[in-house]
């Protein structure tokens, strides 16, 4: 199964795919894209057309996305969901399934804990996919996003699995 | 100049469009889509295609989209700005400039004063589009943006014209 996990900005969007193969974990790619622009909607094309070029290229089957903070300024909260509004539909007109993570969930799944900082998250990234060159932060997090989703998939496949043979 | 007003919202969002010709306003069409399914990254889907079939049908020059009170709860405006990027975001992807308007620059420009109420904007927008059938409270709300934007575009275009005028 193939994931991409993105965590959403208007400014700096990450992005990181990765390719599960029973328990194997690899690095398939990861990069941080730009809402360029003056205005907002051309910001938002930029995201758009930028993200939409990533999932077409990396195929993923799955997404998982960041869900965001919502105690920060109202402001600050209306910018960021307009790019989170973008960055869900660009799977979801691809026929992607898209889950939601929240930040502590991420952090407890990829580090163990739920308070940990960008720099140990980018440190357990690269523990788990060995070799892996990260683009900045943002794609750090978003490949933290997908490590999450891989998990809780193979838990719930693993569910699955144990409810099928119960049944059989 | 035809005008396409929209007036964002994940469960409701109202768009209406309008044709200008020197002074003459006359509508064109108006309705509410409505951001269906359980999953966010579905809703906001249904929004993108709903409102991209809008575009393409009545093919605007302009776009106008209500600048979104950030002054309630966390959650809602984040929902908000997740439809809100949508809404900005098709326009902009069929190469149509997008304006934004404050909701008391909408109220001040349609009603005359910036504390309205929803009722006073939809008698107001049929006082100026006569025999209008408004699909509902949001799609007078997108009427009334996008005859904001037309108020707007009619007094930049006097100005030009009159430091053309003074130039020349």
């Amino acid at each position: 199964m193939r994931v991409i996990g993105i965590d959403p900005g208007l400014r700096n969007l990450g992005w990181g795919v990765i390719e599960t193969e029973g328990t194997r974990i690899s690095h398939v790619a990861n990069g941080v894209l730009h809402g360029e622009g003056s205005a907002l909607a051309e910001r938002l094309l930029a995201l758009f057309e930028g993200l939409s070029e990533v999932v077409a290229r990396h195929a993923p089957d799955a997404a998982a996305v960041e869900q965001t903070f919502v105690n920060r300024d109202g402001a600050g909260t209306l910018k960021l969901g307009q790019a989170r509004g973008v960055a869900m539909l660009v799977p979801a007109r691809a026929g992607i399934p898209v889950g939601e993570y929240a930040p502590n969930q991420v952090k407890k799944t990829v580090v163990g804990v739920g308070h940990a900082d960008k720099r140990q998250i980018a440190h357990m990234v690269r523990l788990q996919l060995p070799g892996v060159e990260i683009a900045g932060p943002d794609a750090a997090d978003a490949l933290a996003i997908a490590l999450t989703h891989a998990h809780f998939s193979r838990a719930g496949g693993k569910l699955e699995e144990a409810l099928r043979r119960a049944s059989a």
